[in-house]
């Protein structure tokens, strides 16, 4: 990496901790230079405009998301085993966050109507996350663990619902009960499709 | 209604279209004014602060939840015909904002790490839903329609994620089959439980 890249990857760090604090539209600017010591033109330098960093934000958290959950995932033995650590991967992804959650499922309540590039950035990272899950039911199929006849997409569909019951239940009720609903809910649907 | 309350009242329709747009905390006092036509100064004569104004929305929206879901679920036998009743109704509700969706969804994401009294109202509010969801599986299996050992609180937990998942589904990710999705996912959770 160019020292240019560098301090373009260190800025993109603080300013993903930025927007999963205050959303990644509330974020302006003006707090990423006070977060980050630089002046508003040091950073219009490294990113053209404001959506520009935000889909940068998008990009940088995808890839920490590739290595803390999907790429251990990838590890596991294919099948049931598999799906399940892709599901504990990201609930333990989801509480590393300090405020506010998984940034994907923040930003796609701020931006499901906010029609426009970063959207579509974002919709085509929850198309990649819900056609991995559904990749990674499909090889616990074709390993004979789960049903010939299971709708892997509807399988994804279902887990994909937990992850949000989840933040809901842990982050906004503070539900102790949270880690406890969200395994049982996850081993009915295994439990339903299983061969 | 005195007039005073009825123009209350009416400020209050406004705000919640608004704030359903552009986001309870998002929501300025200066944009309701302009939204309204009237004075920021008149504003404040109706409500303290933008906290109070906040969580006079939330129960004005908790009112129209009670006429346009609850009230027509309680007319419904009691059984699984209520709670599909119960959980039609929140789909044809949700579906009913024209921007961003159902506003308690969104305001629990944009409050969840953000503590105050807006915060434990809306929780209130999202407590008194799963509850009640929860009291109408009750209802559905001390009618002997759903296993006397059903976890009535598992249920719900499971139904609401359905209604985050059908939110994404439908507004972030504008899926054709998001109706046909949630509707399999919640005849999974009855057959599961089913007597």
């Amino acid at each position: 990496m160019s020292k240019g890249q560098e301090t373009r990857e260190a800025i993109l760090t603080e300013a993903t901790t930025l927007a999963a604090k205050v959303g990644l539209t509330g974020m302006t600017i003006g707090q990423l230079a006070a977060h980050t010591g630089m002046s508003k033109s040091g950073l219009y330098a490294h990113f053209a405009s404001k959506e520009a960093l935000q889909i940068q934000i998008l990009r940088h958290t995808r890839e920490r998301f590739v290595d803390r959950v999907i790429r251990p995932a990838l590890s596991a033995p294919r099948g049931i085993a598999r799906l399940r650590t892709l599901f504990d991967g990201w609930l333990a992804w989801s509480e590393a966050f300090e405020d506010g959650g998984c940034l994907f499922v923040a930003a796609c309540s701020e931006l499901d109507d906010r029609p426009g590039p970063v959207r579509d950035a974002l919709v085509r990272d929850e198309l990649d996350w819900l056609e991995l899950i559904a990749t990674v039911t499909a090889a616990a199929v074709s390993e004979g663990q789960l049903r010939a006849d299971t709708d892997v997409h509807q399988v994804a569909y279902e887990l994909h619902a937990l992850t949000l019951a989840h933040q809901h239940a842990s982050r906004m009720l503070q539900d102790p009960r949270a880690p406890e609903r969200v395994h049982r809910a996850f081993d009915s649907i295994i439990a339903r499709t299983s061969a």
